[in-house]
């Protein structure tokens, strides 16, 4: 057991945001190099249908693919009881993740229906996972603010969370959607749901659109929660195009963790590489990671100064 | 009195950092609208030798044109007695500083001089200072770490601040050099310095080179210091060329703040123009702070969705 653990999203909420389709062989290489630098937790794609994300329609047959490796467990996303019936054909995924949003006008808009509604059609796929003994993660949306609705009430998270939990999910995953959180919020938050649940099944899911990510993990971490969402590369945003808002990265998040000697058991140079091939082989963008860019940085600066000498 | 003050670095630490040189008139300008954006403390430029920093070689020439401001400090850096002359003789300039890093090595690249030969040379300015009734800052570099040392000893900061303040400087700012600081370093040294020295003569300059820029201000705004330098726009430093090394953004620093409900009295609609205009009509390279890039992509959205129809 490490002393915390690091969720990776990249390979599906970070690829499913990109504007270009990476190939299947690319997608396995990615999951195979996180699971080398040490990532145990890897979210590997969405059983959505092909037209809602081209990105990700490649599901099921990468799902088949998967490599079998010891101490690493692989989760899907499944929107309905249809993709949690591809989940289960797959046979290779070990745990599933369902959404909904806090704010009414985000779930509206992201599946067309009141959270009340979706919450009721959340229930018989969380059913059928405790019936199959697969943990059922839930991601709750817009946790800390709304891109319409402004401000999230707590109370209404708080609420939420409790009813995923009683209708049987494993682990809540608290998502700050569009990245306003500030730590007080973090705080406030994971003491109201620490009353009602352990925090061992909660985890926090941050975008750094403001460059609150990191920030928000250490408030995270000094709040009690031990389980973070992160992004190699901080993948599925980019500074450069209108609408950039990436999770926080992985490599930011390792640094932040064992700089202060806290034991992530990942392997930070191997992820670098890895974002290195993804920026260069495979996505041809700059990733956005800052502790990546120091690194290739200081690469440079070595590589100059040799050539220099 | 605001609840945090921010101390604005971008046109000294920032600009000599760049890699043009940006004319008087611009420098003016920028001045003068971090003024009008509520800024209260600026440090507009260095009294060092044109062969040093030839960015900032203008800086007699800037300081005597710097526009009267009711409510606005001005500072300026001196490396030394020479430069504490032309700093006095500018006339419109409120606050001098000196700089020293912890680490021998930094100290002996910067100034070629052992820490305690630079102390020694800079107790004739600080007396200087003192007997003049000007208030003089000192920058301690490589507080947290330094490029060829490693890890700093706490101990050997708290000492030099503490000297530094018998001295008879009026406050300290503890630099970040190289980004390296986690929060719990923040949290050990501020409490170190203030069992010895009130922590309002404590100010904090971080860089964002692993994005804890943020997390580290966070820290030492829980741990009683109010006042964090920054640098507009993240000024300083370029994700995209090596030794990316920004100073941590006012933007950033002004939202993580005003949206935690801490009052800066600084308008961050004001900032964001400034940034877009030292961007586009006087750098001509993209800035990196995330809540400028945010709202940059907030309005492209906005623009071609109305283009859209």
């Amino acid at each position: 057991m490490t002393a915390v653990r690091i969720h990776e999203v990249g390979p599906r909420d970070g690829l499913q945001n990109e504007s270009q389709v990476v190939s299947l062989d690319d997608k396995l290489a990615l999951v195979e190099r996180l699971a080398d630098a040490g990532l145990r937790s890897i979210e590997c794609t969405s059983f959505v249908s092909p037209e809602w994300i081209p990105q990700l329609a490649d599901s099921d047959a990468l799902a088949a693919r998967l490599p079998a490796r010891e101490g690493v467990e692989y989760r899907g996303l499944v929107p309905n009881l249809k993709g949690y019936e591809r989940f289960r054909a797959s046979g290779r995924v070990h745990r599933a993740a369902v959404f909904i949003s806090v704010s009414e006008t985000h779930n509206k808009k992201n599946v067309n229906r009141s959270v009340a509604e979706h919450f009721d059609r959340l229930v018989p796929v969380i059913d059928r996972a405790r019936d199959d003994g697969v943990p059922m993660r839930a991601y709750v949306s817009t946790a800390f603010g709304c891109p319409d609705e402004g401000r999230v009430a707590p109370e209404a998270v708080v609420k939420l969370t409790r009813d995923l939990v009683a209708a049987g999910v494993s682990d809540v995953s608290l998502g700050d959607t569009i990245g306003v959180g500030v730590p007080g919020q973090v705080h406030e938050l994971a003491a109201a749901i620490g009353e009602l649940i352990p925090l061992e099944r909660i985890a926090l899911h941050f975008h750094d659109t403001y460059g609150r990510g990191i920030v928000n993990v250490q408030a995270g971490y000094e709040a009690g929660v031990r389980e973070f969402d992160a992004s190699l590369g901080g993948l599925g945003g980019c500074p450069y195009a209108p609408g950039a808002a990436g999770n926080v990265a992985t490599e930011d998040v390792v640094d932040l963790f064992e700089r202060a000697g806290i034991d992530t058991g990942i392997d930070l140079h191997a992820l670098v590489e890895t974002t290195a091939w993804l920026e260069r082989d495979v996505l041809g963008r700059p990733l956005t990671s800052r502790v990546y860019r120091a690194e290739m940085g200081r690469r440079e600066r070595h590589r100059q100064k040799a050539e220099a000498g």
